[in-house]
């Protein structure tokens, strides 16, 4: 039985760069140690979610994970305020520092991340929104600053629902979007949203922060944009659901929130940042450390979808060139583990923003199958040994490939689909 | 409209071996017939269940011949029972003799199959375990041997069901663990399951033959290991699902099980002996023959899986190779004959059990696509014309490449899904 070290490489797929010489950002990036992995692994092409659909860094990690979005996805908000540890009983958004401008009353998004605003901008700014009170006092609404331009709003009160709809268009040139109830339940918490969004805004737009960065030709931070609303919700630990003891290294709020969420123990190794500057190294190391104590180590580097984000494929070369040098540990693995390597979703510099292609994954482990592949990048993914498979494939295909999938219609207990003794839901005969 | 002969060769996918030089069984075995179909037939890679679930026996056969698992499949002892032609009301066990060492009032399984126990001992020892009496003489348990190590155990009586939890952990080294009702109903039968191991424990212990082949330094068959409890079932029959008039060819007491659940006619040629050292040839010859008569005949070849349990990588090439040659004259097939050649599932010799790995197929007939593929082992079927799929797909696929799919929203019969005028189920309108 082997452990396992999932090494999710944020927006890792992409496509050809015409500044690439239209090769993708995996091609053009010199990652030996990869390239290693994959000539004696095997590759496959994963969709996280579906064909097509673009996954949220939420969800595609949650389907990644083997959980089933249609059934279990609560939305976004939960997972950024379980990243801070934050119970509540009331209804969260993920929020971001936005720019927006008045046109005739309404607004238009400039800059969804209020030009990437710097952590000490953020959190002065925030520091004013950290108690509002909404509907003449019935709501309380607290902002939490997370990293960089991203935070989450709580709203408690009574009778507050979920089912409202984005105010974030998703898209720069584009209104900032009026939130609708989705149904009847829903109508008193867009009326806090609305409420919330027109105060958080005077106080922004005055706020002393903005000022100075405006004299300084910068994006002022002057709107909340709000979107996935959620509400607390329970779900099946991945332990029990997959029989591992799992541990998570991450430094980005969501990423931490999910793996929470799932109950992870969750790291955060110094000089980890979440950006293409983290010090991977001291991620990779702290992954190897913890599968001393924990038999799946999941490592989030988020890096290169920030390059992608930005449109920038040299910088996305440059990350994965970095998060190469950082995984050369993993080229001489101990005989007991799998190593997984792929993306959460396609980010495309050429598109910016999450896209529905297909995802490269590399399973890696001594005595495991190999196929022909000698590079890690899209066309030898395509062709690979794993072949082609969604993200609710994934969880079992790493089960079999630590030898621990159960054969089927076996029965050790209806609820335990991995066979493992150690965590005692079996128990020996006694005559 | 052609027919088919489906070739499942069990076990048959598998991962590189060490001593094979890194290379898998049908990589490193001279098989010129095989490759000689791959180079003009087309090749794939299916999942006999779904990616990375190890298939039984009994589900990946279910599941390749069309049967959705999630609502049809019985539990294997149905199919272990069907096979020595009992028919029962009670409750059916898959069962395997195996030696088994006592620690402290528990036991830890030695030998999941006493040392692939012969024939002759097997057989002797079954003998006193024909009638046993269970609960105050109110379940009647019956243990009928099948072949080498295995066997079922019948029970009959008053409330009993199929809901309990395996004995047998499926891993050597591990404890027997006690058989869980899975709901109240089951209660009784985990009492009785309870009685009938230790029962049989005492008797076997004792039994002269395990006092022979202690002195002789052989394992002791000194438990009954028991799994896949199953309920009587009525299935589809194969002939009204697919529209074919069915025959199988097979020796292992599993598959002559299945082939009568499902409604084929069952055909045991001399010399087949679901073994390394089966008579391959014959059963070639057989089905070729039965072709005359049938439209669908279905030829099963256990040695390669028996090869792979043992972790023998040599003795697989060998038996592939064997097979190879006796497959020599579906190389030249009738015009109307389409070959399928595939595993229920994949046996790494490296693992030693079942996994849930890819297994390569193979179509062939006059006129059918054919791909670039030029050898039949997995590198090339990763990377064939027929795709990745699942067992799920199987039946559709062959009915398409037999000229028998019917064009979607087509309906004969409701219950018809193929087009088969020549088995009546269509006649012309008359006034």
């Amino acid at each position: 039985m082997r452990r396992v070290l999932l090494l999710i490489i944020d927006g890792l797929g992409d496509r050809p760069c015409p500044s690439l010489k239209w090769l993708t950002p995996l091609q053009a990036a010199e990652i030996p140690n990869m390239d290693l992995m994959a000539a004696k692994g095997i590759l496959g092409m994963q969709y996280p979610i579906a064909p097509g659909v673009p996954p949220g860094s939420d969800s595609g990690h949650l389907s990644l994970f083997g959980y089933d979005l249609g059934r279990e996805y609560p939305g976004r908000g939960v997972f950024e305020a379980l990243s801070e540890g934050v119970e509540w009983g009331g209804v969260t958004f993920r929020a971001n520092f936005a720019t927006v401008e008045e046109d005739k009353g309404k607004f238009v998004v400039v800059d969804r991340r209020a030009g990437r605003i710097e952590e000490e901008d953020a959190s002065l700014l925030a520091s004013g929104l950290k108690e509002l009170y909404l509907l003449d006092g019935k709501v309380k609404a607290r902002f939490i600053h997370t990293l960089e331009h991203r935070g989450f709003l709580l709203l408690e009160g009574e009778g507050l629902s979920s089912s409202v709809t984005d105010v974030d268009p998703h898209e720069e040139g584009y209104y900032v979007l009026e939130p609708m109830p989705m149904d009847d339940n829903a109508l008193r918490t867009a009326e806090a949203v609305k409420e919330f969004l027109k105060l958080s805004h005077d106080i922004l737009r005055e706020h002393e922060v903005n000022r100075r960065r405006i004299a300084e030709g910068k994006k002022p931070a002057n709107f909340i944009l709000l979107r996935g609303a959620s509400s607390p919700v329970k779900l099946e630990p991945f332990s029990s659901r997959w029989g591992f003891k799992p541990a998570a290294v991450a430094a980005g709020p969501m990423y931490k929130g999910i793996a929470r969420a799932l109950g992870f123990e969750v790291f955060h190794p110094q000089g980890a940042t979440g950006l293409p500057d983290s010090n991977f190294s001291a991620k990779v190391s702290k992954a190897l450390d913890l599968l001393e104590e924990f038999d799946f180590v999941f490592v989030h580097m988020k890096g290169t979808d920030v390059a992608s984000h930005n449109r920038d494929p040299k910088l996305k070369v440059k990350v994965l060139e970095r998060i190469d040098a950082a995984i050369e540990p993993l080229t001489d693995p101990p005989e007991d583990l799998l190593v997984v390597l792929t993306g959460d979703h396609a980010t495309p510099c050429s598109v910016g923003k999450h896209s529905g292609d297909p995802v490269p994954v590399l399973f890696y482990g001594r005595g495991l199958p190999k196929d022909d592949s000698s590079n890690f990048h899209e066309l030898d993914a395509q062709v690979g040994g794993l072949g082609w498979f969604t993200g609710a494939n994934m969880m079992q295909l790493i089960l079999n490939y630590s030898d621990r999938a159960l054969e089927y219609g076996l029965r050790p207990l209806p609820q335990v689909r991995a066979y493992v003794p150690s965590i005692g839901m079996l128990r020996p005969l006694l005559f």
